[in-house]
C-alpha cells in the first residue's frame, strides 16, 4: 500500500467547508476529521439540496456545524476569518431547476461565490480555496475525452453560472492573491448522495427506486458518461489543497472508465442482484439542454495532483448500494 | 452611393432600446427615428453611467422615454410587450468599477440580463434581440487579430459578467426561441459618448482634457487597439436586427485599422489642432486587469451582416471633437 500523502498535511489545519453537510462535503469532512483537521461545516440544509445532518452523524462531536446559506454575505465575513483552507462546495446542482428558476441558480452559483471571495479578499486573503466546478461548463463536447483546453460553451443556466463562479475564483487568485484551484467534477456518486430525487444526480433516483423495489427510467440510454466515486473526489480535493502548482488552474476529474447509461443501469441492477428499468426517450425540456456523450481527459489531474480514480465502477456502486440499504430511512 | 439596406425595414417597427439615452443607444435612436421606427428608450439616468437626456434633444417629440433601471424586473414585464425588436445596450461598462464593486456589475450585467430575457420569454417570445457584448470576453489575446473562435478568458469581473450575459442570450435563443444576436463591440467612440471621466472609454477623458485645454495622460502607450465610430456600430446593430442568419451568433465588430494608444493620442491632438499629453506607466490596479494588445477580426460581420466600418479614425475623431466643442456644456 502506498503511503498516505496527507498523513500529516491536514493535522491541526483549520478548514472551512461550504456545502459541508452535503454529499461530497460530508465525505470530505469524515476524511478531514480522520486526518486531524479542525473542521467547520457550513450548510443551509435547504430540503431541496444535498445537506443532511445524518451524513455527519459519526463525527458530530468532532466538527463545528454552522447553519447558514452562502447567499448570506454577512455570516461569511465572520466565518472565513482564521481559516487556512476553504473547500467551496456549496452550489445549486440541478440543471432543470436552473432553467425553471434561473435567478436562484444565479444567486447561489454566481453572486454567493463572489461574496465568499470578497470575504476572503477582505478578511483572510491568505486562505487557500478549492472550488467544486463542473464539466457542465464544456457543454456538448466537440471531441472526447474532453480536456481542459476544450471550448467552454455551457448549454444551460446552471453551466453559465457555474462558469462565472469558476472564473471569479481564477480572477481573485490572479488579481487579488486569493489562491484558488477549480476542480471540474464529472458525475460523482457514492454514499451520502441525495437519492430522494434526481436533483443532484440521476443515479440517486435510480438507487432509490431499486431500494423501493420499483422500476427506474433510463433516459436515452446510449449517452456515454464517466463516474467518480466520492472517495476519489475527496482525494482530489485534498491533493489540490496541498499542491501549489494547482493554484490558478482548472482541472478535470474523471472516472475509471466510460459507460453508456444503459450499461450503467445493467451494472447497477447486476450488483443490486435485481431491479428493473425501462429505456425511454428524453423528455423534450431535458433534451434541449442535454450534452450528449461526455467523458473526461483527467491526465492534467494525474500530472499536477498525482491523482487517479482508484475505485472501479462496479465496486463503487456496490458500496453505494450497501450504504443506502443500511441507512435508507435517513435519505428518503 | 450604395442603396440604404434599411430603407423600409424599420418603418413602423416597434423598437425598445435599453440604455437608450446613453452613447450608443441615443445614436441608434436618432437613426431609428430617421428610419420611421416607433422607439421606446429605457434608461436609468444614473449619473455615473452613460445616459444623458441631451443626447436625444433633437428627437424628444418623436420617441417615448421611459426612465427605469434594468435591475427592476417589474417594469420590463410591461415594457417588452408588443415590441418587435429589443436593442439591449444597457450595461455597467467600467472595468475598474467592476473590480471595486463587483456586485453592482453582477446585478446589471448578469442578473438584469436574465430578467430581461425572462420577460421576453414569458411575455413576448417572438421579439428579436440584439445584445451589446464586448471584446473584454477574450481577455489577453493569444493571437491577433482576434476572431470569434478565440478562447474566452475574461480578466476582470466585468468581462466575466458580460460573458454570462452574452450566454444567457444565446441560451434563451437556442432553448426558449427568443431570437438573439450578440455583437462583441470593441472601443466605440463618437458624438454623445461620456467624456466626464474614463468610465465608458478612456477616449472620453482625453477629449474632455483637450476641450479644457489641459494635458491628458496616456497609460502605457504601446498597446494596440481598434476603434469603431458610433455610426458604424449603429449600422451593425441595425443589420444584425434584420439578418436571420445572425440568430444565435456572437459576432465581432472592429475598426478601420489598428493604432497604438500613443498614435491615437497623436492623431487626436493633430485633428484638435493642439493638445498635450504625457505617457506614463499603468497604475498597478489597472495593470492587473489590462488585456495588452487587441484588435478584432471582423470578417464574420462582413460575411454575415454585410458590415464594414466606413469611418476613418481621423475623420471620426474630428467629427467627435466638433460635436463636443459645440455641446460641451451638456457633457461636463
Amino acid at each position: 500500500m502506498q503511503p498516505d500523502p496527507f498523513a500529516t498535511e491536514f493535522e491541526g489545519k483549520r478548514v472551512l467547508v461550504t456545502g459541508g453537510l452535503g454529499f461530497i462535503g460530508s465525505n470530505l469532512a469524515l476524511r478531514l476529521v480522520d486526518l486531524g483537521a479542525h473542521v467547520v461545516l457550513v450548510d443551509s440544509l435547504i430540503p431541496e439540496y444535498g445537506g443532511n445532518l445524518f451524513n455527519v452523524a459519526g463525527i458530530l462531536d468532532k466538527v463545528t456545524i454552522n447553519i447558514s446559506d452562502v447567499r448570506d454575505p454577512h455570516s461569511f465575513r465572520y466565518l472565513v476569518r482564521g481559516q487556512e483552507i476553504l473547500f467551496n462546495l456549496a452550489g445549486q446542482t440541478s440543471h432543470m431547476d436552473s432553467m425553471a428558476d434561473p435567478f436562484t441558480d444565479l444567486e447561489i452559483n454566481c453572486r454567493a461565490q463572489l461574496a465568499i471571495l470578497e470575504s476572503c479578499r477582505q478578511f483572510n486573503p491568505s486562505i487557500r480555496v478549492i472550488f467544486a466546478s463542473t464539466r457542465q461548463l464544456y457543454g456538448r463536447p466537440d471531441y472526447l475525452p474532453v480536456d481542459e483546453k476544450h471550448p467552454l460553451r455551457p448549454v444551460d443556466v446552471n453551466g453559465i453560472n457555474k462558469l462565472a463562479g469558476e472564473w471569479y475564483h481564477l480572477l481573485y487568485s490572479t488579481v487579488h492573491g486569493v489562491r484558488s484551484t477549480n476542480l471540474r467534477l464529472t458525475n460523482t456518486y457514492g454514499p451520502r448522495m441525495r437519492i430522494k430525487d434526481a436533483r443532484q444526480t440521476f443515479v440517486g433516483i435510480w438507487i432509490r427506486r431499486i431500494l423501493e423495489g420499483l422500476p427506474f427510467e433510463v433516459w436515452g440510454g446510449d449517452q456515454l458518461r464517466d463516474f467518480t466515486y466520492v472517495d476519489d473526489c475527496v482525494d482530489a480535493l485534498l491533493r489540490a489543497a496541498i499542491t501549489d502548482e494547482a493554484i490558478g488552474m482548472a482541472i478535470n476529474l474523471g472516472g475509471d472508465g466510460v459507460v453508456s447509461l444503459r450499461e450503467l443501469a445493467e451494472t447497477l441492477t447486476g450488483v443490486a442482484g435485481g431491479g428493473e428499468y425501462t429505456v425511454r426517450e428524453f423528455p423534450s425540456d431535458y433534451k434541449a439542454i442535454d450534452i450528449g456523450d461526455y467523458h473526461s481527459d483527467w491526465s492534467l489531474a494525474r500530472r499536477v495532483l498525482g491523482w487517479e480514480p482508484r475505485m472501479a465502477l462496479r465496486d463503487g456502486l456496490r458500496a453505494t448500494l450497501e450504504y443506502f440499504r443500511d441507512n435508507r430511512q435517513h435519505y428518503l
